[in-house]
């Protein structure tokens, strides 16, 4: 059995596949270079999801199965995938961890007044005046209600918080106290300290703010973007936090990415702009590799039970 | 029934106040002044705990009852009080909320890189590679585990952190997975991802972690002290992080507060200074005000259940 990675594993995983998979043969390349005669060999593909294209997939003969080591397939050559009837099997749910950790980090940076303490602290002022707020008792409003909302929704009840959501049906979801439809946002959204965004980017969630839901957002509200940027037009957003309808907008992703260098929000007193890193964890590829290994024993042993496997048809 | 404070009480709190005890005479001086005869005449006296002496005491010949809004008393004239027998009463137990979220407050600075994140911001510079961590599976070592240690613990643990503790008895503490002995410290830390020094200032606890401790600790360990500065000696700190024998040192409290403008710990890159603000939040004052309220009832009925008596003689 040949296994070919598009990238090069770190040293301890790969060892560990070794040493689990004794007898096999893997093989590791650098990332972006063009795939040589290894490619028609391979029974297996592991890759990110960007570095393949339709050609790729007609040269890999003997190809049976592709692991993508993320969650979005929206880059592979997927009717090829289809035709040619290829398996293939994604990383999802390894996201919610880092990303509901992250969108903490924004509630305490924003509570807490961090950006002020470390400007102090970068000037050696010592100035105990600030409004240092609680997250307890606030309310938070996660939009897209899914495996890292409900994540997020648990976290923030473990601190007291109230949690409400928004899904696309408004049924219950545990950890919420309470869900609404997404055509009662704007009644979520009226009431939430906290607005985290965790929206993909589809057809029925782009631009789905409008400038009357910021409108009616508390003057002290905070919106935490982590999901995809074109839930928002810019200008509104913009526009919106030029009139100080809210307090402030932690954006970790953006319609163009990188942000170019000249747009507002990079120095905007009421926006902090990260660069699209909610996800990245030191724990991303080990946890992306147990999917593969236990999808590995499978193929392996002529099993069915694969974890993760992605319709390249329908994209998910 | 006449009440004194000795300092101003928020406009929405005093409202409160005035309408619950109606038929009561409140009276608010501005912080610092010299106490005049209202002095005198006061039934019962509320103050921060830090503006009262002797003399006050010895002229204030109603005097029955003291409510220190924070939880120190040390500043307060306690040989005058005992003997006179007053009853006081403190705001013990408001702290832990905003104490425990500030220490996850650092716990996510320090995981999510944060102060990178933010000094690429001021540059604008859109740079996705950074050491991001999770607190997950992360090992939290909480010394001092009373009731603030206690929450910081419970906190942790949603996070899916391991717990461990340090207290004097070694006696097991509930939202602990270990619990250690004082004089078994050094095994604690060894394995600590975070240590949270929550001790007060007292003989047994003075200079208590040592050098031998430091360099026990892992490389990667992040000291967090929201207790007392006088719980390690200044210069052993300086000399194990001078040495990178731990990878960051997050203080809010110093032997000498403010700290002084020429201190290294200012400008040290494995330091962040905050200015002694673990405990405020805008909820301190109504959370004592309510500890105020009840005890005001039972002093009114002539009530005996009072809320957070203090001892006089021992100071707590």
């Amino acid at each position: 059995m040949k296994i070919l990675f598009t990238f090069p594993l770190r040293e301890d995983l790969k060892e560990e596949l070794l040493d689990e998979f004794a007898g096999h043969e893997f093989l590791f390349t650098e990332r972006g270079v063009k795939l040589g005669k290894d490619l028609e060999d391979a029974d297996v593909l592991v890759t990110y999801g960007e570095d393949l294209d339709e050609e790729d997939i007609h040269r890999a003969g003997k190809l049976k199965w592709i692991m993508v080591t993320s969650a979005g397939v929206e880059k592979m050559p997927l009717p090829a995938i289809a035709h040619k009837r290829i398996l293939m099997t994604n990383a999802r749910g390894i996201h919610k961890i880092p990303m509901a950790e992250f969108t903490m980090s924004f509630l305490f940076q924003h509570a807490k007044q961090s950006k002020q303490l470390w400007e102090q602290e970068r000037q050696g002022v010592w100035n105990r005046k600030a409004a240092f707020k609680e997250i307890y008792e606030e309310t938070i409003l996660v939009v897209g209600a899914g495996a890292i909302g409900t994540q997020i929704a648990k976290l923030a009840r473990a601190f007291g918080m109230k949690t409400a959501g928004v899904n696309s049906s408004g049924n219950a979801v545990e950890g919420f106290d309470a869900i609404y439809s997404m055509d009662r946002l704007l009644e979520g959204l009226k009431d939430a300290d906290y607005v985290v965004s965790v929206l993909p980017s589809t057809p029925s969630t782009k631009h789905v703010y409008k400038k009357e839901h910021f409108q009616n957002m508390k003057e002290t509200a905070v919106f935490i973007n982590i999901g995809r940027g074109d839930a928002v037009k810019e200008e509104v957003l913009l526009e919106a936090l030029r009139n100080k309808e809210i307090d402030h907008a932690y954006l970790d992703v953006f319609k163009t990415e990188p942000l170019q260098e000249d747009h507002p929000f990079w120095t905007m007193d009421n926006v902090t702009v990260t660069p699209h890193i909610s996800s990245i964890s030191s724990k991303y590829l080990p946890r992306s590799m147990e999917i593969f290994r236990a999808n590995l024993h499978t193929f392996i042993n002529n099993g069915d039970q694969y974890v993760n496997i992605i319709d390249p048809e329908r994209g998910y």
